[in-house]
């Protein structure tokens, strides 16, 4: 048994309530058990006294959340395109640079040349450095190999990642990222490919427990998406979706009608779109970065709030859109760009992320019963944390009560 | 004598060319004497015999930069306004929040309420961290003390930073940045006192090598501005100004007329405006930050960089507007909202950087003769470095030859 006390703040994160409800107690405490399970959370000076000669770890007077659960990301992959980037700012547009090899497909290329060892030894380097950051729970997506072979090269490298370091990895399936050049002019070809083949063959090696489609003009087609979530959801894998990203295609009323966990992006949602995802009770994720890095106007997140969806926040960690795994960065633009209260983007990388992984029942929040997964941030509060960006200002991340603390893992010098 | 060798590509940064031309030198290595000033600098295949024998530090085949300039910092406050910020996304505005005692004039309270000794401590914690970034250079504002005893405080605290720790620190005296309380109806009662008083004293004491004036609606008019720089500039004092930042009103007209150092912000510059500074060598100072904390249209770089002006990056640090310090975050937004490329927007943070300070002949590039600041940066080339945005991609950062590993003062771990 284990006691972390001296909290100043503990933003326990519970679910009941609304976005901005994250439940924090003052003057704190939180013990957890030898299988890294949290046994008792409260106010300090209510500690039970069969806790109280436990060993203790002072938190200082700082902030507590729930360990950071970044629900969309695209981990492996090779390759970078920076040089794209500069082009971009330097007006190229985006079919241009995908006409001359660029874009998704320049890093499907370089992908499916990449061995499962190189693919593992940078997806342990971004994963350490997110760790340090305060997060323990990442989604990551396939799409980088378009083919079955590749697919499943990825998947099985978030399998490895998952048993080689300590933070907690979703496997998301996302075959339908965009169409593979070998099937530019047969379409369902390679819609019967994902269907038929790749789906089971994912669902049979447990490589996955979700199924994503990129519904977009330049991707998939509504009814396209339906199919291939529906045979995913038939081999057991939810269903989550990029969509409403470039333009307004219906693909969040697709996200409430076949009940995914989440809908992504969601920068052009209609007004029907967003009733039907609220109604739905479908997780809307935001990706700031991919807004900042785009330049391009966000999510409408506080028109999703009232309408009763709740909001999560996530990097969409990927070469092209969002090179950054920075959390906390999406987590101070959710507040700028959306006008989300630092409160509301906290429970939007907590327990609606994790909500929006399947995770709720055991990460997330910060209660009796769930993992021992915490982060100590140093703020005083979380107005003052997400108001004050740093290069990392967290102290210690900790995973089933596991700590890791900054000066081990080369993190940000506190101010 | 030492030599930084195996550069994989250095960013000299020399003055000559355009905005983008940074003058990049590929497998390049630089000398430097006891002193700290660089005596050699050039590929390193042509290292002239006197510097192979030297000690050597290897750069890893990574990318090298001249340390940071931010030109634009108030460094030394007390207290912050988080709950400020809380406040503005929730929907209040800044004048509700400025009756209700917030705003600028809250931290003058508490800055007029703080010791000196407090002001040094936070003002090393912040530099340290700033070190840390790759930044070597900080202009430090004053401007939260409003009358004559906390002005010299804060300039006295700079003068102190400057002895006690390594990053060189250029100060500028900025008494006119709001009418204090105490002289709400009296406006000319307070110029009065800046001119005939506080920049006298000032300059007497050499606290300042600038002498600023916030030119807007809410502050200080045109002919109050000119009035306060040209008795700076009487005094000794370069001016700089705050202008065209929330309306269109001539501040940028103003620095060209009294051949300013830089104007900063310049979100609201007229076309006007923009002519003046580009022929008057005027340097257009950008602070993307601001712009995002305030979720606010960006200055039209782009304008200014096409009509000849050159532009720099800065960070504004404040406890208001733009709460963090981390200088290559502005940067990498710099590129996004700017539609600058990384190469101009690293020639904004170093070479007109240290222009628009008045440091252009000691520091902002690396060429024989300046002093041996830079920073190596975990990247192969600039594009790479602020594409993928990270908690801190800087390895090592030099002052006069001196080195500062991330791992001594805890920086973010390289991915």
């Amino acid at each position: 048994m284990k006691l972390l006390a001296n909290i100043g703040q503990l933003a326990t994160c519970r679910a009941d309530g609304g976005q901005g409800d994250i439940h924090v107690i003052s003057d704190a405490a939180i013990a957890w058990d030898e299988q890294g399970t949290l046994r008792w959370v409260g106010a300090e000076r209510q500690l039970p006294p069969e806790y109280r000669g436990i060993e203790r770890v002072d938190a200082h007077r700082l902030l507590v959340i729930p360990g950071l659960v970044d629900c969309h990301t695209h981990l492996a992959f090779a390759g970078w395109r920076a040089d794209e980037f500069e082009q971009r700012l330097a007006g190229r547009s985006y079919l241009e640079i995908a006409q001359a090899g660029g874009g998704i497909l320049s890093t499907v290329r370089q992908t499916r040349g990449a061995t499962e060892q190189e693919l593992m030894q940078r997806g342990l380097e971004f994963l350490e450095n997110m760790l340090a950051l305060g997060i323990t729970t990442v989604e990551c997506k396939s799409g980088y190999g378009l083919e079955e072979g590749t697919e499943l090269k990825l998947l099985r490298v978030y399998r490895r990642l998952a048993q080689e370091q300590p933070v907690r990895i979703v496997s998301t399936f996302l075959g339908a990222h965009v169409i593979p050049p070998e099937f530019r002019d047969n379409r369902d070809g390679y819609v019967d490919l994902l269907v038929n083949r790749m789906i089971p063959a994912v669902a049979r090696q447990e490589l996955a427990r979700c199924c994503d489609a990129f519904v977009e003009e330049s991707a998939f087609t509504i009814d396209e998406g339906r199919r291939i979530l529906r045979a995913g959801q038939a081999a057991g894998l939810a269903p989550k979706l990029h969509a409403d990203q470039l333009t307004s295609g219906g693909g969040a009323e697709l996200a409430a009608e076949v009940g995914a966990w989440s809908a992504d992006h969601l920068e052009c949602i209609s007004e029907r779109g967003i009733a039907a995802i609220a109604a739905a009770g479908v997780v809307a994720v935001s990706l700031p970065l991919a807004s900042i890095y785009l330049n391009q106007p966000p999510m409408p997140a506080r028109r999703l709030i009232d309408a009763g969806a709740a909001v999560a926040i996530a990097t969409d960690f990927n070469p092209g859109s969002a090179p950054s795994y920075h959390l906390p960065l999406a987590m101070t633009l959710a507040c700028t760009l959306h006008h989300m209260r630092p409160a509301e983007a906290l429970k939007g990388a907590t327990i609606y992320a994790a909500r929006a992984v399947g995770m709720e029942g055991s990460v997330g929040s910060l209660e009796a019963g769930k993992a021992a997964d915490f982060a100590m941030i140093d703020a005083p509060d979380v107005n003052h944390w997400l108001y004050h960006f740093r290069a990392n200002a967290c102290l210690m991340t900790s995973i089933r009560g596991k700590q890791y603390w900054s000066a081990d893992h080369g993190a940000g010098q506190p101010a």
